[in-house]
């Protein structure tokens, strides 16, 4: 028996995101099911994350154990074979019997694109928010960095949220203005996002830019912890998990 | 009476091709729904050119004649707010009496994409053709050389195809390598393209590049007409309109 870490990529527009769950179609069940066509038997992964319907990724882990071995460069082929085109196996390794996906994650990278042009680019629809109003970018460079560092991010988590530890370290809140292409992008590297995290930090930056909110709503939220501080959550298809790190752990891809 | 020229970006994949036809969904026929809707009368549009079931455009052109005056500014929100997500109106202009998209264009300009990543880049799947073989760069370079200039491109229409005068000129073959995002985009600028042109000469320089045709059929295709010379039929999905221009008659957007 082997443990294998996949590295995922897919488009979820079509998921209920990519935890399994009961009638609803997921990327976890899409990929036990191609697991179960090739080792006969079902198998279950350990996904590195959950991403919420309509969430995108391009470097989403999961890590399972092998019921039989496999030539390890042959199992994204398989995989791939089985799995609609919208899922897409990038890299297969063996890790150590005791990795797990989700428990040794150390860093995570999200990406969230906004389409800034009058009329959306067709081509980008589904992986971006399109909002051609007019943004202080200054202002959002400018609010960004107050979140960056070691906070409670309690305010910045969806109601309902059941964990008890909101510390959470933002190393890198990056944000890339492409005028050539109308995009905006932002990066988002973390020791881990609350649910619903990195949408609702969008939200609020984007109103900030827009000048609907004061940037000095993201050191109340951050020191009170107050959800009605802030602003909406961004939409589901402009957020894409771009990154999963496991430092000294596993080799970069 | 006002003449309207519309310019419009659509994802194919969901469409039989531009042009309207009985039975099958078409960009033509959404867009002529739409505009019966705001008119409150069938409109009919003329298209500046067809494309192909699974082909896409960022800038594909179409004319009407609009049944009563509209504020010209108005019109792409009007029609956003009734076509599919799919179809994307970016600009419109008033145009002389007697300009017509199709028999008023003057170039032409067609993009290519290959994604060249080992696996398909998921976000990328329903826009690119995935061809991660080797492949010698500099021979599909100098071979698309060869298809530049006024040539019978007799040889490079599809089957079927009626049209008599075959001669059209390719003013650019640009082949633009992106390795650090996998990507290779082909760029096609023309007086005019036959049926099918472009995807057939692209699946003619991917088989050069692959070693499988010796670059020289290019040029005994262009000199016999042969279409039993060359290579197949490029997806579908990797072909965008990008441009079509009207040398002085309309303002570039």
């Amino acid at each position: 028996m082997s443990n294998v870490l996949l590295t995922i990529s897919y488009d979820g527009t079509a998921y209920s995101g990519f935890q399994i769950q009961p009638k609803a179609p997921t990327v976890q069940q899409s990929i036990e099911q191609a697991l179960e066509i090739i080792y006969k038997q079902p198998v279950r992964i350990n996904g590195a994350g959950r991403t919420d319907a309509g969430v995108h990724a391009r470097g989403q882990r999961a890590s399972f154990t092998a019921p039989f071995p496999i030539a390890i460069n042959k199992i994204p082929y398989a995989l791939n074979s089985l799995l609609p085109e919208d899922i897409v196996i990038i890299d297969t390794r063996e890790v150590p019997e005791d990795f797990h996906a989700r428990f040794n994650a150390s860093r995570k990278t999200y990406s969230y694109t906004l389409d800034r042009a009058l009329f959306p680019q067709v081509m980008l629809r589904l992986y971006s928010w399109h909002l051609p109003d007019a943004l202080d970018l200054n202002l959002m460079s400018e609010t960004a960095k107050l979140l960056k560092g070691t906070h409670d991010f309690k305010a910045f988590q969806a109601v309902g949220s059941l964990v008890e530890d909101t510390f959470r370290t933002l190393y890198r809140v990056e944000i890339n203005n492409f005028p050539e292409k109308d995009l905006l992008v932002i990066h988002y590297e973390g020791s881990g996002f609350l649910y619903r995290m990195a949408r609702l930090i969008t939200g609020t930056l984007v109103q900030v830019a827009q000048k609907r909110l004061p940037g000095s709503v993201v050191r109340e939220a951050l020191l009170t912890g107050n959800p009605a501080l802030i602003g909406p959550t961004a939409p589901a298809r402009g957020l894409c998990l771009e990154w999963i790190s496991y430092d000294g752990l596993v080799e970069e891809v």
